[in-house]
């Protein structure tokens, strides 16, 4: 049994791993973190869960959760899970941490893009990028998990193998990327009022989002040089669900199947990636409520570019089915334990 | 190993069979009937399960679907079934019945509301009323199901305990009830299109909806002499969902406290139905994709009345996932097998 | 040139009111008062309206707003209006109140229901009751305008002709309502943000909803006598649009055609009130963006009730457009000046 | 008074012309024309206008509308206008066509993309292409107006200071549109069922979109050489509302204000469009049911790329707005009149 601790455990992300947790046999939830909820039931704030756990909720002392767990999730805004981290408890306890605090391998990044001082910048290097896909070794002997954010776990996946194998241009990635609200969080604020988002689409973030240096880390990884996007966020008026399209110039004429050869290269025994048949293109509804990422693109010969395309659920791929699927990984479980739910439609 | 067939299995309804059924190990869809997609690949219809099946859609034969499955579930228009059943095929494999074929006991009643000539009245008899918290034992034993609709699942579990004990007149029962848009099936027509249904509100089938006597003829079996309600169903701009908000007066001067005391004494015990502490409501989007029932009630003295209300997601306990807990009580296994599944929020 | 002061402008309701004044020609707007944006540019806040008014939000002194304006809209939280109300303000200008402070006649009740003292009772008895459609005379003469509240004003409308005509038993009144999410307001609170509404339904307010007197009052008032009722609103995920189901015992055997009749002789020559021919329902979108209210009704014979219903939307007839349709009285004007935009649809 | 017929009344567009006509005093809808719902009434199909007009449909024979109406506008499908458009109809009525027959100046381009023999290519040099914020002059003098598709609508304008002024390198324009559903039309299919679109998202006809051509051969005219763009459009769960954003190269270093000053220099006279301050974003919900354009940018340093972005309710602005605009010049009247009614919100 393995024993669990979520810091942040209602926030969305949060509960949306407290769902996914809770629905397993082999593993405990033993701390329900919060900062706003504390001494009330779970439950009572969360009531999809209701009769299923009478548990209170707790304080966010890592240090005691680490006693108590195996495992700490923390989902919690930036600059938390680093001000808090020490060697004492990662000796006790696996962190994996759904915050940005150590996705950048670069600390100055980091300071410039987040708008503040890293707290732990001694820990960045030790932290694993917690994208299985790609770092599937890395993080089976982690400690310390980066979780990926949920626009560049999209956009990396969507455009991973064109990069890695030099099929497009990089200096012509332009991504824009539209997104579900639950992405905003729970937090009271006006923008994020049912009448101000409902029948509505907006760009934000434009050429200023924070997960841009994200994205355009680990694209540099896979082209063996820096890369610099484009990256445009969307909020649209759906719950959940992330919808990226990628446009690249081509560097070599490939037809639309060597294109697809490339793609099933990378991702045909990725059990949570699934490369779709020619002709179809992502829909966030075909994934929403699952760990899968659905994957397309399309050749345009007038222009010499593609249009890559991917879809995420972005409380699970890009939240907390990611965190579990790397908590998998970190126990030495098969990847798609308690991940095999099949997306709910309509 | 289980061998389930679908017919109708690409309907919204028989869709959501599919998702549920697919996520067992203990069950095989060895038949995914359709009318519309002979020879289509389900999975490029209902592209969730992309990956996940790569069976082809076959016609709707039930004697030969009868050779291959175990158990039959009929997600078809009414008249379908009692069309097509028959002692050969019921010989065969079990047959769980999601129209209002056999839900009615009164032949008579059925062809007048549903406006046509009962095909199969022999079996009306047989047939079980496929509602496992009030006919569990029945079920277990019966070779065809008639699985109850999605407004009568929601409105008569809110009413039932009151009902029995004679709480409440049940000549003063009214019942408004709001669904989702998944009730009105996946057909091609003008009312149920994005533009149509968004944005707005409205009732329909107001004083003749077919459900109607379904809802009356279990209550009038919990009350033990015949009853008449008024039943009003609203369109509601959400995918899944049924809220039914129910009136009626007091017959006796009950207590908040007593009343939930009764509620408790009929669901303490019941995996599905979870009665809410006092003073919360029931809310569609706390059962959304899950098989469970939310249950409350507010007593108002002023005007010596109850409101019920009661919430279900009318695919899963309204549909696919009833008609699983059936299969489950008629194969001998716990009933919530498969049915874990926690709702998703948000 | 009417001059026109708001209270409240930087609300739903109260943005509702300044799109509606901008539109005409006859009407300046002279002071958008706010309690959070002083000093900001109105259209910086409401961006529907950039470029069409550069004013700035100034204070809520209602009495130097009085020396500015004709007439002044209150669109505030109960309390403001009568805490600030004057002889020397009501003499400089008339005041539209579109909060409950001085809809309900009796300061008990308001106390009972709002619990807060009233703080100027002895306005109550000056203030006109501003539904036209039943107050026209007393409105053109009033200083002071009760503006009803958008529940009342949808149940009012659909009731009153039977409730006058002594057609229903108005002891076994049910009003079950449903309503945008607008009706909420814009200040930001966790369960009106999106994800929390969007997807969902559910009553609140169950018996003890503040919109209860003030539909009891006008009731009794056409009845003759008083009237208890139950009344029960619920949040639809949608912006705007109130719909109300309504049920009561009919203790006259009408027809259709008889009914019918009644509403006509009541609401025919009304421009807002449109009695929807036999068969059809009303819906919400098609009065959304107007001052319409759509009404029908059906007839039950099986259990001798008749099923009443309304839609209107609730930012227009429910506040900002009776509101101005009350001050078109007050000033002379034709009622519907400024009120004929149709309904948007889609 | 303007006599109008409408063909296609009993569209989307057809009928958004319909309430946008019958709110004006100097126009009177003499013929409502329609394909599927000939001799039934329209006010009991668009029940908006229910009590506003009691007119039947009738059917669609130009050459008798043309004997009947001064101007008649074809909201029709693809091919419909160009059958049956002659020398003898455009000599009684002014003809507007709001689908694409005569959008393209090259039959040819118009064959490819459209997969149909073009029926009156002799009248596709007469008719001029409806934009009124370039083509002014030309529309005034017109019997035949193209009105522009709603993509190419809010992606030229977005687009078309900097296209002119040579600022960016048309080889490097992508544009990443997205649509509520109403532009999908009012036929009954799979796609377009609320289920099927609500809480999804979806990209469409990538790399091969029929408005691609038309938003290439204005963008071509204003830089003075053909240009050849990336064109995506997306599917949004919302009714109303087109937002593009688009990408491109920048071929001179300007700053943010200098590019604002361009815009400026072209739309500061026009009523319709509004260049909005820096740093705000459009939002679809900000001109929802109006006319107008609203435009920014946002330069990138990091990539030297600038983000070009707008926004217009494709029903107003998209269709029947334009139309309209399109018909106040043809007859000589202000350009805005009918057109002035300012966004709703929420």
């Amino acid at each position: 049994m393995i024993k669990a601790g979520i810091v942040g455990a209602t926030g969305y992300a949060g509960a949306e791993l407290v769902r996914l947790l809770l629905q397993r046999d082999d593993v405990e939830i033993v701390w329900y973190g919060s900062k706003s909820f504390v001494g009330q039931e779970f439950a009572s704030i969360y009531r999809n869960v209701i009769h299923m756990t009478a548990d209170m909720c707790r304080d966010d002392d890592m240090e005691a959760i680490a006693d108590a767990a195996d495992v700490i999730f923390t989902a919690t805004p930036q600059g938390f899970c680093a001000s808090r981290i020490s060697r004492t408890i990662l000796k006790k306890a696996k962190v994996i941490d759904l915050s940005a605090d150590f996705r950048l391998k670069d600390a100055a990044v980091y300071e410039s893009w987040y708008q503040m001082a890293h707290a732990a910048p001694d820990f960045i290097e030790e932290a694993a990028y917690g994208l299985p896909e790609v770092n599937r070794n890395l993080i089976k002997d982690a400690r310390l998990i980066a979780n990926p954010g949920c626009y560049p776990t999209c956009s990396f996946l969507t455009l991973y193998p064109l990069v890695k194998e030099g099929i497009i241009d990089t200096d012509t990635i332009i991504i824009d990327a539209k997104s579900g609200t639950s992405g905003a969080g729970r937090s009271a604020k006006v923008p994020s009022l049912y009448c101000e988002v409902n029948e509505s689409m907006k760009p934000y973030g434009v050429a200023s989002h924070r997960h841009t240096p994200e994205i355009e880390q680990q694209l540099a990884l896979a082209a063996g040089k820096p890369v610099t996007i484009s990256f445009t966020p969307h909020l649209v008026p759906m719950n959940r669900g992330i919808l990226v399209t990628a446009y690249a110039a081509m560097k070599k004429q490939l037809s639309a199947a060597e294109v697809k050869a490339v793609y099933d290269s990378y991702y045909q025994d990725e059990y949570f990636i699934r490369v779709l048949p020619e002709g179809m293109v992502p829909q966030t509804r075909w994934v929403e409520g699952s760990n899968f990422v659905d994957v397309a693109f399309q050749t345009d010969p007038r222009t010499n570019r593609i249009v890559m395309m991917g879809a995420i659920d972005n409380m699970v791929k890009g939240a907390a089915g990611q965190a579990m699927q790397n908590m998998n990984l970190m126990f030495g479980l098969p990847e798609n334990t308690g991940l095999k739910q099949l997306p709910a439609f309509p």
